[in-house]
């Protein structure tokens, strides 16, 4: 059984692994199939760490994964083997104060795959437990599956905008990130949803999705993007996806009466917030953690055709051209959203 | 200056009328282009009343309208003349209680085009507040405005709602209301939306969706669909749209722990509804009375393609015409979901 | 180790138990202090089922119970040996669907104590989740702490009704649900709370809870009452907790417009709604099921001296006297709310 | 008709007015009984201008008072001669946007007593809308009625706030709007509201108040404060009332997982947030812009005894001694919370 390891910062290994655990009763066993590569893995890649988590011993890489169930734990009844999958990697403890008021991200005991010293997923298989595993239908590929997670940050950010339907939506940044949060809002229920950057390469990617208006911003000023799209009344949701420190005192201004401004991207200090501005409005000002209880969501989402993943599919490498595959993505690649690796 | 009045039960005339009221300052007069012809409209034809509401003396029809703002009030500054848009038939009282909590619909003072005894729409002009009057974006028709009163009623039903991104929704009931309920749903994020009746020229309307999933339920019964389309777990959202008492013990038993059960429609007589069906998932029922609020959400969501109008619009009459409409329309017309009267 | 048995409907024994679970990572060994005696613990020993719960073998009754922790497993950290607790007598599957999206209540594969084929509380020591097993302040007693469970079921209420500080709130039904809703909604930041019921011994007993307005509802009814506290608005909240069938159409009519009507009644047949009653003034109607993470709120209400448990405890029996309480309470006792056990 | 004119920074005056708008058919007219001093009436007094906003002709000062109607406007229903009433100083305008979605204190075209260049009530009649006059209960004196109006800030802190049942607060601040916001938060359903200031004087005032904590924080950091009251989890409310730019990045720490935290204070410069501090808790962050639907929650919970302002108001002037009213405030009084002016 091979899987990707990360000896230490910016040295890669295709190894042998053993399973490390057993198969609890209310665990399975799945075969990966597919897993995306994520600006985290990279970075852990090319620096060795990201803030406090420190890669000391060699750590098994990926995090976004789809499968297929090859063995279930005794008390398992809501999957079977053979079923197609795909897994959130984050596990809290179930019985933690956190998790049992419906918020367990927020569970300081939450580990995390390829968060060390925590092993990721890009092996084989792996076991896992049957509540954060959750089935494909029948019409979604494994490619989608694997979506699943960095969708369900998009995913996170919408269920925090708390839409109403109609409402007119603006996202900072069209990464990764900005892009999943502006295709969560607007299949959540905004009518329109301006997503900006200064990277005229990431607002043509945005632009390819139907309903999605990508706006240069150093063409337009936040301020001209409000009066423009919302007739000066202000967005109804902001989501914040650049982790850009300078954009937070403009950014709450173009929010409307009681608008919700969502931070999803995490900016690496602290940034300027004019209180009074947020007060002549009343924003409410949320903040996302991952994500809780969205899986399901955003499976339903792209299962209905609401949410279009397939297209930021790019390149895909078996897993003996894992370690190119990274070095494929660590020098930009050809620019597209997501690169896969596939096991199957 | 012409109108179609309602004599009373079963009389129609298009007569005369001179403005009753002057321009305040905070009104436009309207110059009325297309009226839709509603089920009220028709039932105060048919019977003379509407409950409580007993067509007294002669009464103008109509409460689905759009226009063109021809005259505009010294304080008005968000609507100019030429301004093509759409109306609010129901004026509160602005310093109620109830309009200052934002539940402006709920003011006992309320008055409704319409609604015996103060006058519909179904005339050449009209004198209106411009809070309540709403203007179109350009490549948004005459036709779509005067959909977005229908539309507001579902509208209404999925904010009530609260719709989580990528919530699974039933509908039951597929008339005119139904469907508005159905699409905004969809439209309002959630992933698929069931939409349940026992007349196949409806659900083969609400099929012509995309998005709308028409299912007969004299072929399935409720814990089937829910069964089917939910893993048994519950629909996260129900929208009651027929009416029909017999329904109410079954459609909460298909609600999902924490589900929201919304009633739009209006039974006759008191429902039965079993308590411990709603306690042991801790549905939280709601109640849609008109809407609040949600025309521009309507007009916003029309706009940007996500909810489709037009192809629900079937027959269209001059005001000449408009007995003859009324009759087509009283006999069944050929089925479609709205026709109207234009003006212009 | 002695427990109080059900043997069969009308059969109490005192006998010996052995443990019959071990303790897990995530459990501690509980000595249990004091019991309090539940209407439905009266309830099984007089038919020996409620509902669908049938009494087929001997059961341990009792749930409402404070102890002292005297073993803790090896995981846990929140609680220590000699710690003085109150327990949640549910314990759901901690991975269920349910549980993770905060609603553990409502998890179809809940066990309760003293609920057929699950032994209860009323014995020497007990084995539970140290999750649902909550640390009581010092100057909290244990009989303040077995009064928890009750509480537990009004504050669930309190919680449901979205109190906005200020609110006028009515609780229809008197009994110990009644009164525990109606001190959970004034601690819960109401500044009224009416609470009526047609028994004047009821009446006498909330009346000595300063803050609670008992009214007879043989002399107004509710229209009245509404008119005289809330000039005719209507109720921000309403509570009922009577389970009288013949109540609902006139009590959805006493709500304000918005208002929140909570269900914790369990009516033994389909009640009557008026569903325009509710639309009139969009009502929200939400059903209550035990509670969920409230133990905490509870204790910290009692703890504060914001609710005063204390003069709702009547007579104490040790557990050599259990069968006697039972049949003191079941005769109807001094009308007392809660009559106790001590096991130390 | 005499009123207090602030003539130029630094000038009072007692001088004679003409009513200046006659009596609408929504309006009454009110005499003054009470009127509080208010920090704001102070730094105009002192500094000619708050912020923006310059007296640059003389003005009537003073917002918070209570009254008797002496005559009403043909429209007014609510409302007779000889009634007791407090009036909110903030006139939106009604069928503003921001009114009819039940935020009119965010109306830009708001308009609010004693701030420039409209008049204050610190004079012997005014003419004010019905809809914002509020009636005393019998039992509720002028004095308290005057009262109204600061502690209604605290309240929207403690409507925006969410409160649970049971939470535990902590509001940061002991000046007259922190003390408001946890009076407000005690009686609005926490259990225990924890108050800091590094003031012993205003630690002193706020610790008579039955509930209230008062914590130096000179003594304890948030974080020891946090640890001590809620045992590491967080507080589940913080209200910010200090407008201390240097508490930022602290307070947000001491928020538990989901806490909300209410910005009430008004810093002159930008904050700095830790925008991953907030994420990992995902706390949410609301702003309050004075008060919108609170009057009547705080005369509710005046009149109910849950909140006692009676023991903040120190010494009253007549009108003739207004100026020395001004001199005494301005020089620090005796340390009393508020200082009236009474023209009855």
């Amino acid at each position: 059984m091979k899987a990707l390891y990360l000896l230490e910062k910016g040295k890669l290994s295709i190894d042998e692994y053993s399973e490390e655990s057993i198969l609890g009763t209310d665990d399975v066993k799945i075969r990966i199939e597919k897993v995306g590569i994520c600006g985290s893995d990279i970075h852990y890649y090319k620096n060795g760490r990201i803030g406090q988590y420190i890669v000391n011993q060699p750590m098994i890489l990926g995090h976004e994964a789809s499968g297929t169930v090859i063995e279930v734990g005794k008390n398992v009844s809501n999957l079977a083997v053979g079923d197609r999958v795909c897994m959130e990697p984050g596990i809290p403890d179930f019985k933690s104060r956190s998790t049992l008021i419906g918020a367990y991200n927020l569970d300081p005991a939450l580990t995390f795959w390829a968060t060390p010293p925590v092993h990721g997923c890009l092996r084989e298989t792996v076991i896992h437990p049957a509540s954060l595993t959750f089935k494909l239908p029948d019409h979604m590929s494994f490619e989608e599956g694997a979506m699943v997670e960095p969708l369900a940050i998009g995913m996170q950010a919408s269920v925090k905008a708390e839409i109403k339907p109609g409402d007119i939506a603006l996202v900072t940044g069209a990464g990764t990130i900005g892009l999943m949060s502006a295709l969560s809002l607007l299949a959540g229920g905004c009518s329109q949803v301006v997503i900006t950057d200064i990277s005229e390469k990431k607002l043509k990617i945005a632009g390819a999705f139907e309903g999605l208006i990508p706006v240069n911003s150093n063409e337009k000023n936040l301020s001209e993007i409000k009066n423009e799209f919302t007739d000066n009344w202000g967005f109804d949701v902001v989501v914040e996806a650049s982790g850009s420190k300078s954009l937070y005192p403009s950014v709450i201004r173009v929010c409307a009466p009681l608008g919700r401004f969502v931070m999803v991207g995490i900016p690496s200090e602290a940034v300027p917030i004019d209180v009074s501005d947020a007060q002549v409005r009343e924003v409410e000002i949320r903040a996302v953690n991952r994500y809780c209880n969205v899986y399901n969501r955003a499976i339903n989402l792209i299962a209905s055709g609401k949410i279009d993943v397939k297209k930021m599919i790019g390149k895909t490498f078996s897993l003996d051209e894992a370690i190119q595959a990274y070095e494929y993505v660590s020098s930009g690649g050809e620019g597209e959203v997501k690169v896969m690796i596939s096991l199957s």
